[in-house]
């Protein structure tokens, strides 16, 4: 890529209230910290980045549709969405853009039905338990990968 | 508890049409009668209730995630999104606020995928096959049991 | 109904040793606790009520056959009988008694083999997880639902 | 065999109500009426008959231990702990003794829990679905097949 | 039925072998036998009877269409197509006429395979284990049952 | 396709019968009452039709064989075979010729193992739940699609 | 139905991009273009259409009630939402109008869990398969099956 | 344990039989024989030993009740009940007392419905297939294990 | 064995398109082709082998009966039939021959379905995957295995 | 056994770190302890026992095969293997030596896949539960058992 | 192949012990005698053969990986490994060489867990059942298939 | 962590043919590179790094028990081992050491068996997907996350 790249950085539901939900499965970090932690790196490694939340499964739908030619990757935790969605994954199939999975936690450690992940035989990579660092790993493996 | 408790009463999709859709399995009662009905229950305990109804599974999820630390108990009836729902399980959780599950139908006489609830497992208890009269037995089991 | 109704309580194998058995999952209260709350309650409803506990899966189908024509409904915890009885069952539906069912525990939040019921598809409600007043509610579920 | 065969026909819980209970399914025949039709044909056929009936599976257990060295030949219609019975399976193989399986109603036609039999395998033959007849027809059988 | 009635006895693919086939499962009695044993009771009991015998699915659902209207009940040993045929079933459907399914052997001590019969839950009623005395009962069972 | 296209008509077992079997499901339209539909709505497309209805699963695999080279598309439907034939799965594939699948009734409201095809896979498309005009749809839909 | 019938084509999440969604799977046909085809064929048959489309499922289950007694039929591409929607189910029920699914692309033939259909079972019929003209079929279907 | 300890053993359904109970799997040893090479083996270890049989799952339940207090551990060998009483595994989890399972014969050689076992995750120990000398190596591993 | 062996070598359904069938799986070797290949093996090897091919189930049973006395020896490749025929599992059965089951392609790298065999738990040996030598391997193992 | 036995303890995978190793689950015995309890039991039970410990399963495999001829029992502790190993139970097997499995924790209170052994069906017993007391058992059921 | 072929034979765990080990399944010939066979036999078809056997999984995965570059083809029996070594199938699938599977018994008649094979999908070829003779078939397949 | 972190990187097998083996799914980096570019991260991120790789199982398990004591966390792809070794989660465990799982392929994308994972629910997190860099970002990962 010749120009600078642009990362789209999407959370989903529930990631709002990161820093007060549960803290201990998912700390005290909030969704600001995670974001300026990630604009920080993006910036170290020279590309731009957007971030978007929402509750609602078809809002990001429509976002994700709105990425179309304006994006170079997605960093995306669909949270819940992760485990039945099949709406996000044909838009991220649709959009053509190469996208990274990710997850605080380790999904694999939680309820069975968190193993499964309607995503993730369609991304690029899937990076799950380090916390708000999983973002920071996704956004590098969507670059250096 | 010393004072008065506010429990917010949420009603799933679909349910706004009570009354009129297949009365055969859910009455003839409207959401307006089981609200009133549930308002007068609660009188009688002392205790304050607030209704909620949305289609939109993200909304749901963002309607609990204002409850917290406004509301000291939860009655929900989440309808479809009780078999499909990780969303609203996790913002269930992500309240840390008690709740009660109820159905108006007896969910285990009906199809097999309605035999299986993402929030059961998490609730105080589950109520179902009374009618409007779920929601009553939901407020006391949520106050007195 | 014109005349008072009367209604059976049932309660199957190991409810005789309420209070004691495993108090962090059923707490301290004792089957006679339960019974003089459930007497007090019909009193206020109106309504007759009976009690019988059994250990033995034939001798709860043997009483529930002497129902037929005595008794106007039934609520029945038959605790381990529930997820193992197809006798049980079949005695509630040759007796044509309307019934409801409960547990004092979650059912949903214990060991996967509890989380199947042979006779909530024949019942007129479930109910579960609200300690001793699951039977409280199950008697105004009969009678109000 | 030289003598005359001595046959013990078990009928097993609930079917004590049999002319009550269910008409639509069982009909309106009772347990009597089996056994004097069984009865009458098992001088026919120039053979003995006893009869017994009980609701407790671990009764059964007894009955059947008690038949060895005494029997021939058993016809059990063991109802809902067909499903269910390790119990009686391992009396009825203890007993060393041929049996011969039977139901009243079609249960292929029924509830997918009663399409297994914990018996069936180590019957001579299952018969089911002829109404008060699959007794007549197990007995038929026992000697004839 | 004023009349005398029809019953066809149908008998599936490898039956025509009856006697040489593995007779440790099927004993020495052959398929000519056993349609003699079933005249001799036909007889006795006042029925005509025919018999068809045919190792191709698809021309013992032509015979079976062929009965409509000609014959008052069906004994059938659909023998391998019992497990694998819904042809034979809907013919069996579409010709309304009330059949007993039949087997030589007891199915449920084979191959777990022949434990599932597509026929099952359409028939009046189900034999097996009986050798050749199974149709005998299937002729009974039609006509008294 | 610059020549008038050649389309075969495929009718499996049990569709001799129809407007006699089970007109509650399948109605009273008979076979010649389709195929006369469906001759009809050809010459409006402009297309040449022919018709085979057979009950034998191998007649119908040499007749999808015999089409090779005689024809551009079929429309079959295959009724019970649909469930359980490997070798018209076969034959069709061999064939290489492009088909439509279609029911007269919604297989999706009716027993489980015919929610399962063995054909969908290879299919065109497929059509069911409309009666006769199933036929018709396929047409269109293999002319138009 | 003496007036002209109203029809609603609704279209699910994701459809709102065709054309330029995967082309290999579905075309370069846009939405505008089904829908101006649908429009086309309407007039021919004499029916009034509507069109809707949207990304979020609840926004689809108001749509749905909202056609109550203003639709004489629906067809719908419930898209991504046809395997994950019991809301969708739900307001279908409700709404009380004969409605035929459709898919652009043959579901059989893609992911397993696009086999299954939460709509199916209650459909007047189902069409996959056929790109644009399934809907096409659809409406045909629906007013002349 | 400062004082001598007191071992219930409790013997299941069918086991009263024991010596002449399919001997090719179970051996001639009698109950009897079992219980004093027990007694015998009790003495040595220096605790008191009593013994219980029924053939009554629900005695059963109502034995263990009765231990509570006055045990401080149990060798059971549920027989059939083992693989389907949840009454039992609630008894045994209310006593509180220590318990191991055993078994006569190698459960995991025979049918695949005696492989899974309802009591032996609450086990401190489960041992199986030595025959007569299981009960022994099961009061060992309660006291030394 | 003293005398010259004879070997029934026989093709099920779709096998008489060889050669033009699918050419990227099955090659273009035709069934001719292939059979002269064994027929100037088994010279080789000195034994007499016959051939037939079929594509309907019950022919190929009715010419596996036939075999019986008159063949020393099966190679069946029973294509489609082997994954759902019962029927000829037990038409070999009963012809009591050793036979070898063979197929050109490795089916275990196709369908799940082709995963399955009805045969080979009955074979002498399962050999797939060479083509056309799958054939004459199955002739040598027969005799030299 | 006219002479002194002589019997082989294994010890498979992780069982070196035994008294470092989880100390929660697995207790603070060392392998070393164990061996000496062992050694001592044999004494006063008049065998020779010899031990080896190996976390490569085809050493194990091959120690196995050594032990043929040498060796009149077996008590082996397989630990990760026993639920992996094809290897072993095929050497076990080839061995033709009686065996005991023995566990030191109780393997069904663990993962679901430590409730399955590939060994257990194969073992003259299974002891599980009893820490280092396993092996003592195992000694004692293989020679008086 | 201008230049003569180089053949590599891998014998998986146990099969060293080939000739002593279970003979009613596996014969009395030895892992020499076999390899003699098979030299024997490439002699004839004028390839080079090597032998290799290991009871260790990853050694069998080193030696393959050393044939890299310097072998035209593969005949294993992986034996135990089959069933349980994606490391093999890794290895295989690495090296790039052709292989073919093969297996002394027929392992569709054993165990459930025999029929699945981790190498099948990947082979040329498969062949089960004739004893030493599966090799040489093995040889001939890989050269002449 | 006051003092340098030592890390040890674990390759389980095949990994040593990196580079060579199937470059379409694993690229041209060698396991020498891949060391490399971790050693020079982690002289970077100032911590220690060994690094180890071995094709047997049991060897790995050894190499783990090593680390206990000297090493502060471990970054390993089993590869083929991921899904076949309890052992290895044994030695994982017993360890106590944390570590993070890696894959150079995105496992969910490749064959269903390679979804499953028996190291993933005690691993601090996974990572999968982005070739050599999944170890970057796996070292990064237990250091920062």
């Amino acid at each position: 890529m010749a120009t600078v790249s642009s990362i789209a950085i999407i959370h989903g539901p529930n990631l709002n209230l990161l820093g007060t939900r549960e803290p201990e499965i998912y700390g005290t970090t909030t969704l600001d910290d995670i974001n300026q932690a990630v604009e920080s790196l993006a910036e170290t490694l020279g590309v731009n980045v957007s971030f978007y939340q929402n509750n609602i499964e078809g809002e990001l739908v429509s976002y994700i549709q709105s990425l179309k030619g304006n994006c170079d990757g997605i960093v995306i935790n669909a949270a819940a969405y992760t485990h039945t969605s099949v709406a996000i994954r044909d838009a991220l199939g649709a959009s053509g853009i190469s996208f990274v999975e990710v997850h605080l936690s380790n999904v694999h450690a939680r309820e069975s039905f968190r193993h499964e992940s309607l995503l993730a035989d369609k991304a690029k990579g899937v990076i799950c338990g380090f916390g708000a660092t999983s973002y920071l790993l996704g956004l590098r493996g969507l670059i250096e990968g």
